[in-house]
């Protein structure tokens, strides 16, 4: 049956989605791209959406045959573009569970994200953890929206893979883990320090840097060695350099 | 004087350069950040472009003073967004000469770019390895457009100070040095190898990868080491992690 009503219920529901207040609310996140769609296999969408065009196509058939077809709903393609988040709809939307974990790690090696603002930079460091096999991320808890579309699509499916936490900062501190801060002053460079167990690198927000409070509760700064006629690095590439020393 | 009007030869001129066809023809950029132009100090703009509010409020006056005043255009607000790229006009544009160079070099370490097609990805890259100190950035000819305005804006004011060059695939196998292809397949682990003078690494386009061309000219092949079930890095990221080994 393809929905063709915007008075329909399960239309308007899914179009609320795409606002994070309701997504919150019913803890759920969109993911749009087909591919990470099949990479999160073992995930179990609550909904799937797919428009007409492609459920006629039958063009996602080898992904929709693992879904139970009672979570499918077909929506008339300009409904669907309206439930979609993405420039380019592909046609099929997958709605998860949030995939929130409480932290109770006693070893490992993380970042930890002070108010990082930007999804696509939050995305970008999920993807480099994951692909470097960093042992999680933690964020704070004015980082930007984990479940943000933005966030989702550049994480790619490293979302579902990576362990991810949210703490705040003074219960970061009593973790009793080594906190080393970002900062290009009186800090050594990534290229002489060793890495080592128990060590969480807490990456500063943008545009702010690390906030006063965890600078003085680090153990050390680290810093990334530049040119001193370039102010910065973009925040991503910055993060995934660091993952990458850490998991040397 | 302030222009008001959609008539002006100049509005209608510098409207046009929005345009990569015109840009081209009269080989000019738009920087649009105003920390950009402070930081371009030695370039001298063609034209400078300011709003109607930023003129009034004599908001950007430390960066004008340098400027001839004859190259200065005003604009009513609603014009001066017309000829704007930016989604939050900051009321100040100035429009640069290209900074082609002719590739001389007998030393220097390199990536070449092979048909690198996303601005914000190129201008990632030219940021990175100015803050590295790379000797610079080769293009192939079907690279993105170095002087889009998304291109210029990722790369902060780094566009003006890294070596940026131009160069065909023929001709760069042909310049005797060092070509080291990126590839998973047979490939030596950027841990492992050891950069020297003349290494000139060849990133590949962001779906196909490096052409079968340069991947047979190459000496050798490098690769960063992933989880095997993350498909692939962020390119910009891939090319700055490249970097920061290449400048160790």
């Amino acid at each position: 049956m393809i929905i063709t009503s915007k008075n329909n219920e399960i239309f308007k529901y899914l179009k609320k989605l795409k606002n994070k207040k309701y997504r919150e609310e019913d803890k759920l996140f969109m993911v749009e791209k087909p591919v990470v769609i099949v990479e999160a296999e073992g995930f179990v969408p609550r909904y799937i959406a797919l428009s007409e065009t492609v459920y006629k196509e039958n063009k996602f058939k080898e992904i929709i045959k693992n879904f139970d077809e009672e979570k499918i709903y077909i929506f008339q393609d300009n409904l669907f573009n309206q439930i979609s988040d993405a420039v380019t709809p592909q046609g099929i939307i997958a709605y998860y569970e949030h995939l929130d974990r409480e932290f109770h790690e006693k070893s490992g090696k993380y970042l930890y994200l002070d108010d990082v603002r930007e999804p696509g930079n939050l995305g970008g460091m999920i993807r480099s953890a994951d692909a470097f096999g960093l042992d999680g991320i933690i964020l704070s808890p004015n980082c930007c929206d984990l479940y943000n579309p933005k966030t989702v699509r550049s994480s790619m499916s490293s979302i579902f893979r990576l362990p991810i936490y949210k703490m705040d900062k003074e219960k970061l501190v009593e973790l009793g883990f080594n906190l080393i801060s970002t900062s290009i002053v009186e800090s050594v460079s990534i290229r002489d320090y060793e890495f080592k167990d128990k060590d969480i690198v807490i990456i500063g927000n943008e545009a702010k840097g690390v906030s006063d409070y965890l600078m003085e509760n680090a153990s050390m700064s680290i810093n990334i060695p530049i040119s001193e006629k370039v102010d910065s690095l973009n925040a991503n590439v910055a993060a995934s350099i660091i993952i990458y020393e850490m998991t040397k």
